[in-house]
């Protein structure tokens, strides 16, 4: 029995979990922030010990909070999956994400990514940035300056977009958050210019480069829009191997 | 594994295709617009793409937009089925319809059959319309004259309500649809009096006839509501045979 | 085919009856009073009427009406299971706290409960009233004046919460429903100091006695929030016990 508790929106990752737990014979239910009692006012931690007493043995979680999960610590009984935590950490989408690039690359070790757009506040950046670092992947850090990480790490390095991904394996776009960002962080008529994917930036790929968003890509922000189906693009790729390596983490839970 | 995409509201529809799903063994995933990243601005097209991605092999879509149907010819690997494409068509309720009428008046050649109310924007009277004319329909179009359709096909004929009904052996009523009327396209008041069934009108019904109405009925407004579940009402009827044909077009759809 | 058909918020009743019909093996629909067709004005009965003809056997109903339940009399060939009335009664609540005391106490009969909070308008309150009193029990009730009932029970009696407690052998309290409050009728600052569960007042409890809340809990206002988890406490233990008494009574309705 396995519980999806979204209190952010979601439609690929929550999906993508429920269509992993039923293609493993896995029963589901769907918690909807707003019909629950949640609007009564109760806290993450009573709704988990909740499902808990329910005889629900796997809440597949996502939440605003960014230290949510350090706060799981104290539930036993209970397998907390993070399926997004605040602008902290999001371990499931950097899974997919590695497993589309070892098999479309065929190798993880020692590549050279480019990640480009709102890095401080992405925790898809954050987890694939600490994924590729133990593969030692060379990471470019593309994208408006007040949207860059305070501390680079060592294996990253700030750069133009242009200059990156020349050089680069893979390049992967993050979605501008709209709903995260003040009109004076990104503008949006200059962002695909800038810092976005177009016909005179896809040139500038390597033959055998691979083009990743996490989704939804904001079409003719991050990427044109006749560019999302490209031949390079894995992002519906990315998508499909979401629910295999959902269903994996599923199954390495209860095995 | 199939998905309900209602992008309008649906109560009768939704769940009929949900339990026509489940009755075939089939699983089905229930997307929520509020909950889900359309908030985030994400379109029907990318909606489904990614439900393909996802393993999604059947969309069951409602959506307000009349030509939805036409954009998602550029999508393979993934049956649409229509339930619901704003003013444009509503072809499983049709169906239901007809095998309602069959059903009941034995036969679905040569009937004579009046539609009352907003015929102009009804997909459910338009979908009627258009497969009635196939078994040589004559068909009796009441309503308020500008809730008329512009055009009128040949096999049908404009009339008065009570002319209509006399000689139809199926008379459908249409349901208000209070969200798309201004006030002064449709007084409430008069309506019931004006073009819904109530004890004066439903004797004038032949003996054979039958009453439709795809529901929800706006008691006392199509219908007053102590007719609701006349003896000649086959509306809770329809919404029986609703499961059935919703199942017949899943398995159509996969055999 | 079982139908979850809430009007109003829930995550543990709605949850725990979901669950209960999925270990059973039975399929169950999730009626989501937002995106159905309620918002284009449906009513109650229409609803059932609708899922009635959709072939469901059983609807599980909240509803925020007292009185709904009697008017569901003229509907034939559907279970309703009362999920809540109003402020009328919320019998599968009190059967699933009577399950839990008589686990951990032994026996149902000839006890000594306080029920402490607003009972006035608790269903949970009135159904365990009414219950108790068949197998015997002496009962107080404690609260603020003007939200104690108007008629007092034989079985009952008013009293102060410190001199009920102490001869007590199951402390329920009751929440608070903020939603139903005005300011004048609950003050929140004194309300755990007057009405709630304390340290002070813990240590009143006798050695054997259980402490009960039907959930969600306002934490600090009942009861403060180190004892929600107190080794006294049995709210958890409900929950569980939520999940095998709707299971009972899902499996009474069906044989």
């Amino acid at each position: 029995m396995i519980a999806n508790l979204f209190f952010e929106n979601s439609t690929r990752t929550k999906f993508s979990f429920e269509i992993a737990a039923k293609r493993l014979g896995g029963n589901i239910l769907n918690f909807n922030t707003d019909s629950s009692s949640l609007a009564k006012g109760e806290s993450l931690y009573d709704t988990i010990k909740t499902f808990e007493s329910l005889g629900v043995e796997i809440g597949i979680i996502r939440h605003s909070d960014d230290s949510y999960i350090e706060s799981m610590q104290e539930i036993f009984n209970f397998s907390v999956v993070n399926a997004g935590a605040g602008k902290f950490e999001h371990p499931s989408q950097s899974l997919l994400d590695l497993y589309t690039i070892r098999q479309e690359i065929g190798t993880l070790e020692n590549l050279t990514v480019t990640i480009c757009g709102d890095i401080k506040n992405s925790r898809v950046a954050k987890s694939n940035i600490n994924a590729l670092e133990k593969f030692g992947a060379k990471v470019f850090l593309c994208g408006p300056d007040d949207l860059l990480p305070k501390e680079i790490p060592s294996h990253c390095e700030v750069a133009k977009i242009d200059e990156a991904i020349v050089k680069s394996d893979v390049v992967m776009f993050l979605r501008v958050q709209h709903e995260r960002h003040t009109d004076s962080e990104v503008n949006i008529k200059t962002y695909n210019q800038n810092y976005g994917l177009n016909d005179k930036r896809v040139e500038l790929l390597k033959d055998s480069a691979i083009i990743m968003h996490p989704g939804p890509v904001n079409r003719d922000v991050e990427i044109a829009t006749h560019l999302v189906e490209h031949e390079k693009s894995r992002i519906f790729k990315q998508m499909e191997n979401g629910v295999y390596t959902r269903m994996a983490i599923l199954e390495w839970i209860v095995s």
